[in-house]
């Protein structure tokens, strides 16, 4: 067997073997295949795509490349939401506290955030001392005593991926569905959990252009999870405008927040949908049930209380959760609408490259982060406006902001014409088949 | 302009521009660009293709990356042939004498043989003493006196193909009709000849597998050397056994006498219409014309004299050439039918392997070469054979003599009905269209 052999079978469309795909994997990772024939060979199979044994093959082999991680100890159902990513995006944070109340486990490895999207870590790290760095062993006995505990990802998980999004990264072999399928599907299924949720997205704000490439996507995913032997389903849902009206570290937490103590937004109608999905898919509830499970957390005040909980059990200060307006928030300042009109499209990633330029995201993976920056939306897409209404509340500290209100004016249009309701969640996805919303 | 740009460009089939060609064939070359943002690229053009503006564009970069000779102080019309390369490929020994006692200058620079195809230069070093090295300065002078000459590749020409060529080995991105195209003219163009006749091969023993592919090729080349202004025709020739009854070196030069002499074989039809092609596109000749000049430059014996004066004036014995029988060839052996019938199928390159297994040919570009060793075919395609008939004379000096007759034996396989005859040429390409024969 040699690269060259499993290149020209790709290039000519043939099915490569579990061995072959073994063989080059492992010989990437361990530098004995080089990255000029490794980044053909990937352009050959963004073009001429890969069979769910392919790319289940693929996953495997990137998988079993570093650590897997064994939740057998937990004893209980663990839950796992993976989010392909977007602006406001802080489900996980109201998630989890959620689901520990309605009995299953949320062990959750969580990432930093790059660009224009925040990530889940950061945000936590906005809550004095929280400690997103917990040994196995801690992390472990929090989620077994709390119910649900979010940590960085400290295991060694799916290796090969890092190395192989890296040569994507700078070889056009970023956007084939197998190739993300395979990224994402690997550090899933080292992660341990026994059921998993996935939310796909799409819009201005997404890795997704579209509903039909996110649905091609989440197909692939809860096929390649079956296969696993996984629980799982996939969300489509939509990002073309931010997920929250709330976008930048601490400002999300207080968003959160707010939906724990019974706001019903955007951002309530997400958690919930997904909640109700990932209950679902455990057995232990039927939709229905899971529905009057997560309304009760809400309603009791339960969940906050668990959100509250698990900030503490993590070294954080929980007062913060209890009383928000403890967080410290930049200077406000206003963008205004410069005519009449109806919100009618947003360029979602603007307005989180907004709040990267304040300060409140990296360029780099070295910068520091700026907690107290953001926006709070006032409009979102459908809103009538008047010429000079507030259409979004800028926080600052001086950084970026002439740049940050400009990109934001500009991220949104406002037309003439009303526009029809953007639905939350466009379908699900399971090994079934696909639901329409 | 960056790498990854181009890259994309070319994953969604968008065409490059010249300016985009120019960037990545002179990034690679200058090692600016790494390989493993060019395989991808390869990859990308080998799956979607490329235009003729692109493959122009790509020709015309790789051609100014070195040397581009200039013939315009020989003062006269100076043709070149160049074949794909084949097993018993002879042709241009004779064509040289020919051409240049119709006219026409040829100052060919040629190729060593490299695996199972033998090479020019290789074949002429077989007479004793001739010089395949001459200065830049001899070379023209003997051109300018004889009217031909053969060396070996001394000019730096499109070296960017190299390069090209040596990341393509490894990257399954060899058989690409545009990437090979680009390869092919880029040399073509920088040597300096102003009508070139093309003899693209396709069969058992040639790079093209079958006659559409090869049309496909000489259509394509054709167009690059049009465009660039060059007179310039693509014969599509059979090469599913070998060329010539003799392949070996000095018993290619053998054979190569013997149709100066006028003997009429399939070599001797492969190489008048190739000369009558090439004297046609110069525009001195009509086709009918050209034959008349090309059968009485070997009927009157000025061909052959021709060929001699050649060898004397590159320093080389001419006595072998008007006395064949003082070439010293190794011990006969011979190859019988073991069955009788009709030969149906030769694997051609197994006979020109056949050859290098005796020592006749290279493995790699440092092996020496044994003259003297070689094959005479007793049977062509269609032949009638009886059981015990000599399919094929073997001569050696030890080395590989069983390994050699099991795979001539192998390649040659006799059915019990005839077969239809197989035609020397299947087309010719030129600006205008295409001549099925």
């Amino acid at each position: 067997m040699t690269i060259i052999d499993i290149i020209e079978k790709k290039k000519n469309k043939q099915e490569l073997t579990v061995e072959e795909i073994n063989f080059f994997v492992n010989g990437f990772t361990d530098g004995s295949i080089p990255d000029y024939q490794i980044s053909p060979l990937l352009m050959a199979i963004l073009l001429n795509g890969m069979t769910d044994n392919e790319t289940f093959a693929m996953t495997n082999a990137m998988l079993h490349s570093g650590d897997v991680v064994d939740m057998s100890a937990l004893g209980g159902t663990v839950v796992d939401k993976h989010s392909t990513g977007g602006i406001g995006d802080s489900t996980t944070l109201a998630l989890a506290p959620i689901l520990a109340c309605c009995g299953v486990y949320v062990a959750k490895m969580s990432g930093r955030g790059l660009g224009f999207t925040g990530g889940t870590i950061d945000k936590l790290e906005s809550i004095p001392n929280f400690d997103t760095a917990l040994s196995e062993e801690e992390f472990f006995n929090v989620v077994k005593s709390v119910g649900c505990a979010v940590i960085g990802q400290t295991a060694n998980l799916a290796p090969a991926d890092k190395k192989f999004y890296a040569l994507r990264d700078v070889t056009g072999t970023v956007n084939s569905i197998p190739l993300i399928c395979a990224s994402i599907m690997s550090k899933k299924l080292a992660s341990g959990s026994d059921t998993i949720l996935l939310d796909v997205k799409y819009g201005s704000g997404a890795f997704m252009p579209n509903p039909k490439s996110a649905l091609e996507l989440a197909k692939k995913m809860v096929t390649i999870g079956t296969l696993a032997g996984k629980r799982i389903g996939a969300l489509i849902t939509d990002m073309q405008q931010p997920l929250s009206d709330h976008v930048g570290n601490s400002l999300e937490i207080i968003g959160i927040v707010e939906v724990l103590n019974g706001k019903k937004n955007r951002l309530y109608y997400e958690i919930k949908e997904v909640a109700l999905r990932l209950l679902a898919l455990t057995g232990k509830y039927t939709l229905a049930s899971a529905e009057v499970a997560f309304q009760d957390a809400i309603d009791s005040g339960k969940a906050l209380n668990k959100f509250a909980e698990m900030v503490e059990a993590q070294h954080g200060d929980a007062s913060y959760i209890l009383h928000p307006e403890k967080f410290v928030i930049g200077t406000k300042d206003v963008v205004v609408a410069d005519k009449s009109g109806y919100v009618t499209h947003m360029v979602a990633a603007d307005i989180g490259r907004a709040v990267t330029h304040m300060g409140g995201g990296r360029m780099q993976k070295t910068d520091s982060i700026d907690f107290s920056v953001g926006v709070i939306m006032k409009v979102q897409l459908g809103s009538k406006v008047n010429k000079g209404d507030v259409l979004c509340e800028v926080y600052h500290n001086g950084k970026g902001l002439d740049e940050a209100k400009s990109l934001i004016a500009n991220a949104i249009t406002i037309g003439r014409k009303p526009i029809p309701e953007h639905k939350i969640a466009y379908a699900y996805v399971h090994k079934d088949g696909v639901e329409l919303y």
